[in-house]
């Protein structure tokens, strides 16, 4: 099986130039012992993707080629892997590297490593020169760790954009005991949000979706949303008033984002868990809105591996279907689809597929 | 025994004549089937108190009469009343009346009841003209729901202190898994830090004292604190990161409050936890403070009954000691008291004492 030397892909050479990316080689980071090199099939577009190239979460190394919902083959693992087989097919999501020595690594928390968490994508490889890079290319190389074997029965392109939107929805479910008996809201139906109504029914619960209109209603509703509430309408709140047990809030932005309400919602000591990073300055809080309930307010960061497994099961065991809009790697097809990410015109992920076409050996 | 037609005791007028209260009979609420009289003998002083009458939380039902960490004696129970034996020594907190029906108080809520929750002082009476009265007097009327037993051998100006900084602290320790093998936070060595610390070291826990210099670094070891943090020092929480199961923040200010370095000391999904109800507008969070390790904010409100006789149990069996400076309840030494409370000058409660001499009957 060839394996790479370097990978081709598109890279971002400034945030001023993020919708027009430049097909080029670069290198990936030196193989070790540990990695996985994985010949990519299909990746998904993340919003993380836009906040990176466009600058909005700050500097970046650049130029970069992003992209972290990756589903390939394993075309060459290192001499110590044992937890992937070369030939296998396997995923890589939005981290590639963690200590694996620490408290946190070594009690399923890896996710949230502070000795060394190496992105996918933008991040220096300590002692190099090189850039992580994801899968808007042929090639990405991963620690085993991070490298994922997709169940058979699971499409590529499903599989792809679960390993960092899924993920990033079915961790915080999970970790906050979703399942029968359990009241979850989905707060903001985008690629995340779209995940976390599947996982949540798939899971067992009363799951409400909750947008801005109800323009998303019916598509909620066939994703597993038992409620819609649509928080552009008078007193929304009031008949749900200490009445969640969990929220995933999946939006990325706080504007005329009324946080005193969503919290009026939850049970005591509900979980109100935001997964999206906003690149504005932050959100004020009154412990006055946080006492009548003893709400609890927590972020999320992805999911470690072996919640990565039972999502994947989950989704094999139960032939859940993520609504994804296909998209044919190249150059005017990936301007495009950057550019209607960025506008969230996309109901509700985007893969790229067909990179093989697009990069011949 | 005798039991009262009205309550004798001190009231504040308005916000502007917080330091002089004036001593007068009142009306209590209409006796109840459900209800108990008790006849003070301890109250201690709460920085709520502070907080109402000096107006710092805003208008209120003045004239009012404070104080709600009560222990007496039972003089008189309802038609109705099982939980309490009339002689009986008991307590009463911050909270008087929960509506007993809802989801939350049949669940051991009762504290976050959304129905109808009545606190001990500052609240009318629903239906009444009544505005309900603590412990700065020598009769005070509770459903039993909130009439607590005192166990033999605990100092009536030791639990009456417990009732309300006591449970405050207690409940979410409690809640949150304070015990062996958990790292432990108190923030802030005042009349709630150091019943965290006492309660928190009798759990079982591995604590730390939390404040801005040193002064209270001898008193917090005795009180059970294992290790000490002074804030105003250079990089005080770098030794800590990742570290932190619990941290109870009891501060009621976020003035020069740099929460970004005290979430960074909290292991993944360590629960940080206000107590405190500060009188500013809010704080500002940042997603990104909180995306590392998974954090949780949240707050609490006081504690349920079953947690109220745990408390006091565990305070009596290990015969823990808080700090109390016993002030004999008269027009000058109240007034001198508050005044001294509300410049935290105290170490680290004060209980008024000797109703039965300043309201002979």
């Amino acid at each position: 099986m060839p394996y790479p030397e370097q990978a081709t892909g598109f890279q971002v050479d400034s945030a001023e130039t993020w919708k027009t990316p430049t097909k080029r080689s670069f290198p990936l980071k030196p193989f070790g012992d540990y990695d996985v090199d994985i010949k990519v099939e299909a990746c998904g577009i993340c919003y993380s993707d836009i906040h990176t190239i466009s600058g909005g979460w700050g500097a970046q190394n650049f130029p970069i080629c992003v992209g972290h919902e990756i589903v390939g083959t394993a075309v060459r693992v290192g001499n110590r892997v044992t937890k992937i087989k070369q030939g296998e097919r396997v995923g890589q999501g939005a981290q590639c590297f963690s200590c694996g020595e620490c408290k946190q690594c070594k009690h399923g928390n890896e996710n949230y490593c502070p000795v060394i968490k190496i992105d996918t994508y933008g991040d220096k490889y300590p002692g190099t020169d090189v850039t992580s890079s994801g899968g808007y290319a042929n090639y990405t190389r991963a620690h085993e760790n991070w490298v994922f074997p997709i169940p058979d029965g699971l499409k590529s392109e499903y599989a792809g954009p679960m390993l960092c939107a899924g993920l990033t929805s079915y961790s915080p479910l999970v970790r906050n005991g979703c399942g029968p008996g359990k009241k979850v809201g989905i707060l903001g139906i985008g690629g995340i949000g779209h995940f976390g109504l599947i996982f949540a029914k798939a899971l067992g619960a009363e799951v409400w979706a909750i947008s801005r209109s109800r323009a998303k209603e019916a598509d909620a509703k066939k994703l597993g949303a038992d409620g819609f509430i649509a928080t552009s309408e008078k007193d929304w709140e009031v008949p749900h008033k200490f009445s969640f047990d969990v929220v995933i809030n999946t939006s990325s932005s706080y504007e005329n984002f009324d946080l005193a309400k969503y919290l009026s919602m939850m049970d005591v000591h509900g979980k109100f868990i935001s997964v999206g990073l906003p690149e504005e300055e932050g959100i004020v809080i009154k412990a006055q809105d946080l006492i009548p309930n003893g709400v609890s307010l927590s972020t999320s960061h992805i999911g470690n591996r072996e919640e990565a497994f039972q999502m994947l099961k989950l989704a094999a065991d139960k032939k859940l279907e993520p609504w994804i809009e296909n998209v044919e790697i190249n150059q005017k097809n990936l301007e495009d689809a950057l550019q209607r990410m960025a506008k969230n015109d996309v109901r509700y992920r985007f893969c790229l597929v067909g990179h093989e076409k697009e990069f011949p050996e």
